[in-house]
């Protein structure tokens, strides 16, 4: 990356919210902060569970799409990171990290032929394949490149969007795979998107089942054709116990983990607990000022739709009962304050609606420590994903 | 801004979707696209309807974010553009935009500083005031930096969230400008933002009379105070025929026009037709290519979250009545293909829910005309607005 000074990345819209040192009321708003104390114990807790069973960790980078993130993951024990978009694994590559799922299928001609020459940087690429035409335009690709990809086969295990639905499907898919030139057959991607956020726990282990079917028998029906699966790779942060328990798994894609967010406060556990009560913890923030109070009761933030993204619902304050965040438009947020508690440039912590497209309206996390702004990491690929 | 090379803006994260004069087919999806013809008559339409009526225009430069497009909204008869964060204000005038109307509330000590500072750059700068503390804030720092500005009274005229409301209120913070040092009061900001979507359209005659009621009964109590409104501004896209036609607002915001978007293609005129149906014609598409068909009646396409906000419902393919977009995730939209009419590889033209936050997650218009690609526009000022 080249060197730029901190004015040309102000030209360049790169607004810094803050500078290492400053306290966090010194922060400008609207930014993500990320509280690193919070962020290390998710860290570790998923990687001690994971070492607990024997399982891989390959946390999904679309999540945070920051390399300094990636990086810590990898230090506490990931095999590697999963990306969803050409653009978010080119950026991962070129910033070094050595081994990328790119959990999705790649089809665009042009799309295909950076897709070959992504292992040439030193990064071990797997991909997805859910089409039997595919398998020859990167077999095409690579050996045009000089370079290989590692395959699997995505199936369809109950989210009904991507992949193929069929044992015989899979084979025949795997088959040209393993004979096709610089392509490897190493297994099959088999995860349940809609599964991740249904928040009653006997519902989601009731599905959990009837996915982890579909891949076992997916499994077994590639055995019977000689084709072993070297990696079963899926599961979200709400569902990994799950495919972990399953013996048919042998890696976890979980990326919402290290932050959560208020969907995710509401999925519970099995003893009915939330899963981020004592389990994840919340450690990423949208720090919001109060810009105008100008009747009682009401305060108006400066986060609005352009700071934070609403599909899975409205944020929720962090560690305050007497204020609730009650609409959005695209700068502001309205905040219910029946005892006007709320003064002008009173700053809050909201937990967004979801994590993913959250972060990615953002350039920069800020990372907190002791009340103090420690680090900044940017948000290398963020953008719609090119 | 310094010049930076094609490999600099693509180490940044800027990956170029296009470049001119490829077909539209080339462009690199998903990307935000603008149709060259339909902006411009866009932009005709609007320039003749508020020279008929001898209204001012100063559109909202939110929707777009861009400074290429302000240029082009100015070379057709609008005095200035609006912004809704400071940090937009600061690429516009950057950029040499001269007449910038900050429709917001500053009230950060950082941000008060920023903002003293802009007119410095040749940029005459209006800001809003909803609270009579900010007056003294504002013109100190104005008095620090040797700069003045130009202030108008946020009133809230039925949207609930910023500005005051009573006349009482708006006279009081009237008087202290007029007196203040380094500030100027010019009249009133009176923008009703909940009314623009308002679909049925004696529901919002209805709702506009009631806004302009409200900005009629201030501007009166302060020429009774002996304080004269040179600028009454405000009005949307949804609203503007009512609020040109009222006698009291001098000066139309109206953003959205230039795009328009699908739910705005939900709003109805007089007649009971499509605010988009005759007059103002959808210029923005986000450009999608379909990634997977893996099973009967679904393909799905590689434009989700990431690249298009959905606030205010589903994306429109637009021209076919055969698919429809059903369902969207992170990086994938689901479109229903009941004929299995798609092939891989097909590319569709999405209307976006929302214009505005949409253009917020990308970082290129590229603008076609005769299906080639004319130009690419930078969205300078995209991102969550510090």
């Amino acid at each position: 990356m080249p060197e730029l000074t901190e004015t040309d990345l102000h030209e360049l819209g790169y607004l810094l919210p803050a500078r290492p040192g400053m306290a966090e009321a010194e922060v400008q708003t609207p930014c993500l902060i990320v509280d690193l104390d919070a962020f290390d114990r998710n860290l570790i807790r998923m990687r001690d569970f994971c070492r607990s069973i024997g399982i891989a960790l390959r946390p999904h980078a679309k999540t945070h799409k920051c390399p300094e993130i990636a990086r810590h993951q990898i230090g506490h024990g990931a095999v590697g990171i999963c990306c969803q978009k050409l653009s978010e694994a080119e950026h991962f590559a070129r910033a070094g990290i050595p081994d990328i799922l790119l959990s999705n299928e790649i089809r665009d001609p042009v799309k295909i032929d950076r897709l070959a020459r992504l292992p040439g940087l030193g990064t071990r690429i797997t991909c997805c394949i859910d089409d039997i035409d595919n398998v020859a335009e990167l077999s095409a690709a690579v050996t045009r490149h000089g370079t290989t990809l590692d395959c699997l086969v995505e199936i369809d295990c109950g989210a009904g969007r991507c992949g193929v639905t069929t044992p015989a499907e899979a084979v025949a898919i795997a088959r040209a795979i393993a004979v096709a030139p610089g392509l490897s057959f190493r297994g099959i991607q088999a995860y349940q998107g809609s599964l991740q956020h249904i928040y009653d726990y006997a519902s989601r282990a009731a599905q959990a089942e009837r996915s982890i079917a579909i891949a076992r028998e997916t499994v077994a029906a590639l055995a019977a054709a000689g084709l072993e699966c070297a990696t079963v790779t899926g599961a979200g942060t709400g569902s990994f116990p799950f495919e972990a328990a399953s013996g048919v798994y042998t890696e976890l894609q979980c990326g919402s983990y290290i932050f959560m967010d208020a969907d995710y406060g509401k999925v519970l556990d099995a003893a009915g607990d939330r899963l981020d009560a004592g389990g994840f913890e919340n450690a990423l923030f949208l720090l919001t000022s109060v810009m105008s109070h100008a009747k009682p009761g009401k305060a108006v933030c400066d986060a609005g739709l352009k700071a934070q993204s609403v599909d899975s619902g409205l944020p929720v304050v962090f560690g305050r009962s007497d204020v609730t965040y009650t609409a959005c438009s695209d700068e502001h947020g309205e905040i219910a304050d029946p005892d006007d508690a709320l003064k002008i440039n009173d700053r809050l912590r909201l937990v967004p609606g979801h994590c993913d497209p959250t972060c990615n309206l953002h350039d920069w996390f800020v990372g907190i420590r002791d009340g103090r702004v420690a680090t900044l990491w940017r948000i290398t690929a963020r953008g719609p994903g090119l």
